[in-house]
């Protein structure tokens, strides 16, 4: 057992690019990719959520009604970090996202886990803005 | 390795004590629960953080000056959910908090570690507040 929070940086770097990836297509309003990487025992909350939201399906029928909505012309992943114990990774950052000039700043925590088939899945997103 | 969510209902007990005890301590404006639970490592957002605030050292002295300030006469954590992959531990919380008659609503993300001595700490914080 091993309580070493430094990471293969391989590993870090495949957790920021899944991430990246599925941001990327958040930001052009298609929330796809974010459920294409979550587990099917996901757990949520962002900053309008009153209480955890379960599960993959729950996610998807949530995500729903925000499709084509989001649109992000500039982002900025900032300090993204990610620490790893065992079968379990922890990614934050904060997010910086342009709407023309329009700056909102975010917090993120996503946990990964490794599953059977070698495939890093969410198991738990934690979405939060950052107040000025 | 194993890929289950499910939980020993003692260690899901173990984290819930442990987060409530340092929470109820926090509510009369003593964070030193929280520093004691904490690891040297810890990582750490709140809803003012601009960016990811690392180690103990800087999370002791981040709470020194909010110390005597946090007031709260009535605290209810709702859906406490312990989820586990090996030595890690997520723990998920709502928080509703009442100064007075006052209500506000926090989402908390806490990840805990199996330390070599047996004993839970937190290695990642992640507070939020609910928009209404």
């Amino acid at each position: 057992m091993s309580f070493s929070q430094t990471i293969n940086p391989e590993i870090s770097e495949t957790i920021i690019a899944l991430e990246k990836g599925a941001l990327e297509k958040w930001n052009q309003g298609d929330p796809s990719g974010y459920l294409k990487i979550s587990a099917e025992d996901v757990t949520y909350f962002d900053p309008v959520t009153e209480k955890l939201l379960e599960g993959l399906d729950n996610l998807t029928k949530y995500y729903e009604p925000i499709k084509g909505i989001v649109e992000v012309s500039r982002y900025e992943m900032v300090g993204p970090k990610v620490t790893a114990v065992n079968n379990m990774a922890i990614l934050t950052f904060t997010l910086h996202t342009y709407k023309g000039e329009v700056l909102s700043m975010w917090n993120c925590t996503e946990v990964y886990r490794l599953e059977p088939d070698g495939q890093w899945k969410i198991i738990h997103t934690h979405w939060s803005t950052v107040m000025k």
